[in-house]
């Protein structure tokens, strides 16, 4: 059994060409000691850079936002049902990359850090680069991916889905014996129309959208319930015991 | 029924007047405007100043992250438990402050824009300094948060507590109307033996310590299930319309 978890469509790239020569991402970048197609492209810092872009017709409102595959992948590594080895993790980017996640990984808590590290990545194509690599990024589409996964199912999370509790979705992934999971990493919309095609099913879990780091943390969590995988981590009174 | 969540001995708080004429802290804040005195401690940029206090006595694998409690905040407050008014929200420092956090704050994703705003609220004391706050600090030990609250139950999270399923724990936690939870958002060691004895129980939910976030939004959605909050967010098929 192992559980592919793709964060899909992340808004995690590097500031498109077009607007490297403005004066915001100028200043960014030289703060930083960076060459301006070094930098992660990140609206809190870049908002007003960013509404060229829309004008060239980018859909902004989906981009920039490295926090969003850090605060999700936080939730999702440091878990038993990681520990335990039942998780395969994957950053699709809206510019078809796909970085693949070392389970082993120690991911930087702090936000600056992790910005410097996927710098590095984007740089290099893995990091550390010398040896085991925890991170390593390709070109490649979502149907490319799978392709190379070979998912028995592929279910998604999307607010434009089926209603069911993330508990029942959770329990039907955890039949198959490679399932993934589409989690979308970005701030606003939906996925497109090729994801969506992509996926066997998707499904709405509250009325509202919640964010992906939620979403993915009760998604791993629920999953280590149906797997009974902390039954095996800590021993209880009365319940092994008897 | 209304559950107070409270992150205890959080790692939160201003660089100590001991280091505010290390040059490393001195650099930092003049790049960022500011006095060295009002400026939070933070492990990943001020490591090297952090050793002198360790010198004095400071406990310093406990401080400087507040990383901590941004992430465990964002697992908690956008939530459909809160959303519904289950949650009551306290940020209790090693400092002895505590922040309420009102429930209908939007808190920055951006760890940069969350460290802004937790130093001016050690500056004014309440955000936004005008009309109703969203985050209010006062000084305040946790025996007197106890007292203010005045909570029917007190559970605590920890690594040396007595092993129990989350799930478990979390409804039995469920059954009292005014419950308060512990959660440490500290990076290493345990509560102090005060804090200890102000808990009824403490429960140890896994073979390894868990990060703060992870724990506070697993408890967060285990009260939903206990409390059946999602039944009433969404319409499923062949549930509700049987």
């Amino acid at each position: 059994m192992m559980i592919s978890l793709v964060l899909v469509e992340s808004a995690l790239q590097l500031v498109p060409e077009s607007i490297r020569g403005h004066p915001q991402i100028k200043r960014f970048a030289a703060k930083r000691g960076k060459d301006p197609g070094e930098v992660l492209l990140d609206r809190t810092f870049h908002h007003s850079s960013m509404i060229s872009l829309a004008r060239a017709g980018y859909p902004i409102e989906k981009m920039g936002r490295p926090d969003i595959v850090h605060n999700a992948l936080l939730q999702v590594l440091e878990t038993p049902l990681n520990w335990e080895g039942f998780l395969q993790v994957f950053v699709h980017t809206q510019d078809d990359y796909v970085i693949s996640v070392n389970s082993k990984i120690r991911l930087p808590k702090n936000y600056i850090r992790f910005v410097g590290l996927i710098e590095q990545l984007f740089d290099q194509r893995r990091v550390p680069s010398d040896g085991g690599s925890l991170l390593e990024m390709r070109k490649s589409t979502l149907p490319q991916l799978i392709k190379k996964v070979i998912p028995d199912r592929i279910v998604g999370f999307s607010i434009i889905g089926k209603p069911e509790f993330l508990r029942v979705v959770t329990e039907s992934v955890c039949r198959f014996k490679r399932p993934m999971v589409f989690i979308g990493a970005f701030p606003k919309g939906h996925f497109t129309d090729q994801t969506q095609q992509l996926a066997d099913e998707m499904y709405r879990i509250d009325r509202e959208g919640l964010d992906s780091s939620i979403v993915a943390g009760r998604f791993v969590y629920d999953c280590e319930a149906c797997l009974g995988v902390v039954n095996n981590r800590i021993r209880i009174r009365g319940a092994q015991d008897e």
